[in-house]
């Protein structure tokens, strides 16, 4: 097999697949080498715009570190971030809605008593954060693990200032009570623009389009028994809800904030959770 | 806009576009976020999946260097390095057949006498390689500018051997005569695997495939008033000339080596080269 051209290389490229025995790796490079060559024959890139994109991608995999994920970004801002969690989210009932992870969370956060306040370095208008984690037929999850994160008032995240775990802010883990409440202290949140200082950024710079998140507050929700879940609440009155750089607002998801009582300074955002049913997989 | 799903995401972000003003950018764009969203509706990946992606596309980028370029192999051994070419060189006429430039190019190679020894510091079979450039009416084309590189006898680039630029071998340019005449000695280079210690490496194991390329000589050649091509003289008899890992190889381009008058240990490769004329743009 030999003398390839635009009418037969891709024929010839899914051809030498054929030695693959892993079913699902086969069917996932079967269908990547036919997009990606119906893509090619769409745009006929000149050599030097495809030199521009190899480049692309390899500045995006060499901005990436501990504390920047450039590739989750792209993937995000050109929603396969969301596809891939609606894709994966076709559930029935009344679970909770999901949205993308971010590429801001940190696994290693520390565990901190109901109540405790999670915002050590950052400034801000103070904030209560209340819930309950719930299983699909209304009944409270005890010991549900609730992971938190979210931005300052400047809408940066604790890594986006400091190069160490040391100073890890406005993020921990929580468990719920009996009652399937939980409830912490922290900052109220802005909105942010997503890391633009990279290929990405100039992405969409070129795109036309503005680098911004509505103010939102992460969650990630797990229990033996339940499907984990990764969502957002997002702030209501958010100038941005409506063009969410990365495609993640749902408007069951917004909540707009209260006042707490006897503390007329510090905001209230309250968010009840529903866990989906493990699905046997 | 907000709630975005399976059904609505891809005109989201196809709609997300409208402010970009240049029109190849926006092009680029919406085919890429349609081709995208397809690949990635069709093998609906697992959350853990499309991290593994993720993870790959960062590797591929983190293993780039000045003397490696993981995602020009990846676009190779994916059929779409050839792909490109075969869309940028529709030439009418009797021009020399290209393929791929291959991620060994060195763009600072140094130019030498005709005649030159090109490889200094490995060992091999003796070669002369001696050649013509004409244009596509017959006629010589004199001070055109022959880049050459090749392999060892053991496979390897001098890029691969040495960490700096002071160990340039088996690499040169030297101009064509008035009679469009071209020669160099070097030493006969073996088939080889692609670099297969990175990502790209594993991504064709799991795939089934062998990493070898054909023994061949590379080749790019230029002169004023002519495009420019990129392209690679091919050694007859060669295992893997059926089974190129970047579907490369061109019947026209693969040449039997013969051996030189009065030096029998000495093997000789003939190539007469056409370039085509310069396409107005
Ligand atoms: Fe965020
Ligand atoms: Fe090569």
């Amino acid at each position: 097999m030999r003398n390839f051209n635009e009418d037969n290389i891709t024929q010839a490229v899914l051809d030498r697949l054929g030695a693959c025995t892993n079913e699902r790796t086969r069917a996932i490079s079967e269908a990547l080498v036919r997009h990606l060559h119906a893509f090619v024959m769409e745009i006929e890139p000149t050599e030097a715009e495809w030199a521009q994109a190899i480049a692309f991608l390899t500045d995006t995999g060499q901005m990436c570190s501990d504390t920047r994920q450039e590739f989750i970004l792209l993937s995000d801002t050109l929603g396969v971030s969301m596809l891939v969690d609606a894709i994966n989210h076709r559930f029935a009932g009344r679970a909770t809605e999901t949205t993308v992870l971010g590429p801001f969370y940190v696994e290693e956060a520390r565990e901190v008593p109901l109540g405790a306040d999670i915002s050590h370095v950052a400034d801000g208008p103070p904030l209560l954060v209340r819930g309950t984690v719930r299983d699909p037929r209304g009944e409270p999850v005890a010991g549900a693990l609730v992971e938190t994160w979210h931005a300052d008032d400047e809408g940066f995240y604790d890594v986006q200032r400091s190069t160490g775990r040391a100073a890890l802010d406005m993020r921990a883990r929580v468990r719920t009570n009996e009652n399937g409440c939980f409830w912490f202290r922290s900052i109220v949140p802005a909105a942010y623009p997503i890391p633009n200082d990279g290929p990405v950024g100039k992405m969409l710079d070129a795109q036309g389009r503005h680098p911004y998140r509505p103010a939102h507050v992460h969650f990630k929700l797990s229990a033996p028994g339940f499907e984990t879940i990764v969502t957002h609440v997002f702030l209501d009155g958010d100038q941005y809800l409506d063009s969410d750089v990365v495609f993640g607002v749902k408007d069951a998801l917004i909540q707009r904030l209260g006042s707490v009582e006897d503390e007329p300074d510090t905001a209230l955002l309250v968010y009840d959770f529903v866990l989906p049913d493990h699905r046997p997989s």
